[in-house]
């Protein structure tokens, strides 16, 4: 047998990898199975986006450049600049297959194997398979669900960092926990980074969904970052046109960007179509946003009301994205998930979460915590709740 | 200022880099420039991909399945089945972002840094993008002008194993060759990677475009090659649809497959939109295949027999992909493309080539050699000749 690389063998699978085929089987025993664990909202991508592709008339479908197609970029120039940074022009971005590429991209920018990037967590679980792939060891700072998950004392990050220290990396708002970071917060990181020369790494997909009136203050505010700042950003869940794949990063820096244009160019091209509809959707998109934002409020107030209602559940209330952290009165959140799909159903219906475990770099952490993401519609939230609600009671009765 | 990783710095630019800027120039000073440089087709895309646009009618562009959507893949299927491979199923193929993210995924999950592939050359450039990506290294095995790029011989290819070789690939019909493997070449090198337990990654994109009534054979053809073959395929030259990034990875290898799967969970899904055009393209694509076929055949035998026709010059007769190898009568074939660009034109005309130095590990070897891709018609090509001609008489006599 030909030889797999470590690289492949230690590739973490994902949180719900293990669960996946008991949800199969759940669904082929006729159990409807609502599914709080991934991040794919049900609401629609805008109208006019699903409309631009009924006004492609290309006769080639050629490839666009390796930076992204112009018409694009300048779109993106505009959606920054509207953000209040007026020096952000079509030369700072880089289009990509989605945010994930455009993290792959910042890493390998910044690290060799064996070097080290610093991750508050819980975290974005594929941050993990993003480093392993290039051998880019994650260190990660605990923050607590006592706290809501706030940014970890300076302290804790400054004890980290070491010679192979080359970027922290934050997500903001906070898949998982929902977490929105201060301009205070954001200004002390700020302020690390450049006593180190590290870089901030700032994955900003989920900017327009923060709550209660709150904005969200984007690394980028920080002009004094300008050679050290790299902010992540994709149209997966702004227009929820996931399967686009269309992300972006952006940096002030032309070291930085000159450097990652050679990944970019050695797979030559991003998306042609999707540039095409994304730049449709961000002309004029206000509506739109203030609308799904508001949906999103509703199943966040409902949801996390609701869980909070069951004794022995624990949610912060999230500020921003679409996820939250729940703790469970169960010795084991991942055999609980599993569980409830092997054996659970409440009137021939199931649910489905994420443990944390996987969210964690020691699965411990969370053990007791599963993440929830408020992609369903309300009634189907209301109805989870309560499925989640009489599983507790029989699993704890077991 | 941060550090830029050693992975990012050593990422070879591409063969043309250097000469886009001389490009543009060129294009200001209102030169007429034909592109002889890179594998952009101008063919049309089938008129029922670009249709099928206008039927989309889903909501919710969502995720794709990591491994690709059942609909697409039971498309590949039927292709490769009507290839002749009948135990060729759905399960087997891993669709990618292209091509190019497939050969990240294939070498990803046989190499760890510091192991080597062996390549014969001259070979497509952004091989060497993807291995140094991952720290890889290329050990390249000359073929040469002379013997039209022939496989190498066998004893070549064993005194370059050892036990870092982690897989041979090869690109068959090959880029920037044109060269075309026989069934006894490719069992020879099935024998040679049965024999040292590696893995053969053929990277076969083009093969609907092969010339003169021959027919590409697969690597897939080698059922002893089960569990060490990996095929790179593509629809970007397919179906002249480079922008859709539609590829995909195919392996009777679970060990090899299962592996690869984790790289394309990280980041989650390949193009929705893409998957859904080419499956429509894949129905009822001989007319189409056939009539592009014959276009490249008509395109191939002028540009190759015109170029013959200039003293000095020699090209070989490709038999398949889109390129040929053109040995130029230049000191350095570098500086002459650069010049083409930047000191001469023909009426307000110049052309631009990609000088060969950049598909070979010792650039040496293609000093006096350019790629040319006859991606244009035969009008373009024969003016494009012309030019050459006289640009080549102009540059002996200065
Ligand atoms: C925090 C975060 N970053 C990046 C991504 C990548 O998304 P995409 O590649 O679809 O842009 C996701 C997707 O869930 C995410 O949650
Ligand atoms: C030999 C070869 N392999 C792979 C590719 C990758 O193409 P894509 O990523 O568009 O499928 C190309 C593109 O030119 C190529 O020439």
């Amino acid at each position: 047998m030909p030889n797999i690389s470590q690289r492949a063998l230690k590739m973490p699978a994902s949180p719900i990898r293990k669960l996946v085929p008991y949800a199969l089987a759940a669904k082929q025993k006729g159990i409807k199975v609502y599914h709080l664990n991934i991040g794919q909202p049900d609401i629609e991508t805008p109208k006019a986006a699903l409309e631009e592709l009924k006004n492609i008339h290309l006769k080639v479908l050629e490839y666009a450049l390796s930076e992204g197609n112009l018409d694009y970029r300048k779109a993106l120039e505009k959606y920054y600049q509207g953000l209040g940074f007026k020096d952000i022009t079509v030369d700072n971005f880089i289009v990509t297959n989605g945010g994930s590429e455009a993290l792959n991209f910042a890493l390998s920018t910044l690290c060799d194997e064996g070097d080290e990037i610093i991750v508050p967590e819980p975290y974005y679980a594929n941050y993990n398979g993003f480093s392993r792939h290039i051998k880019v060891n994650v260190v990660a700072i605990p923050s607590s669900i006592e706290t809501g998950f706030a940014l970890p004392s300076i302290e804790a990050f400054e004890e980290k960092i070491t010679d192979k220290t080359k970027a922290i990396l934050i997500c903001n708002p906070g898949n998982p926990t929902g977490y929105l970071y201060t301009k205070e917060e954001l200004r002390k990181l700020a302020d690390i980074a450049l006593k180190h020369d590290i870089v901030i790494i700032s994955d900003e997909v989920y900017r327009e969904y923060v709550y209660d009136g709150e904005k969200q203050c984007s690394m980028l505010s920080f002009p004094k970052l300008s050679e050290h700042c790299i902010v992540i950003d994709s149209e997966s869940k702004r227009y929820s046109m996931c399967g686009v794949r269309i992300g972006f990063m952006v940096t002030r820096s032309k070291l930085i960007k000159d450097a990652a244009m050679k990944f970019a160019q050695a797979r030559l091209s991003p998306v042609l179509i999707g540039q095409i509809i994304a730049a449709k959707a961000h002309q004029d998109d206000e509506a739109y946003i203030t609308s799904v934002r508001e949906e999103y409020t509703k199943r966040r107030n409902l949801l996390v009301k609701l869980l909070n209602e069951i004794p022995g559940v624990r949610c912060p209330m999230p500020k921003g994205a679409f996820y939250c952290m729940v703790e469970l009165p169960v010795d084991d959140a991942e055999k609980f998930a599993q569980w409830l799909l092997e054996s659970y159903h409440h009137n021939q219906e199931t649910i489905m979460v994420a443990p944390a475990g996987g969210f964690y770099s020691n699965p411990e952490l969370g053990k007791h915590q599963v993440r929830m993401a408020y992609v369903l519609k309300e009634e189907d939230l209301r109805r989870s709740v309560e499925i989640l609600k009489n599983a507790l009671a029989e699993y704890q009765n077991k």
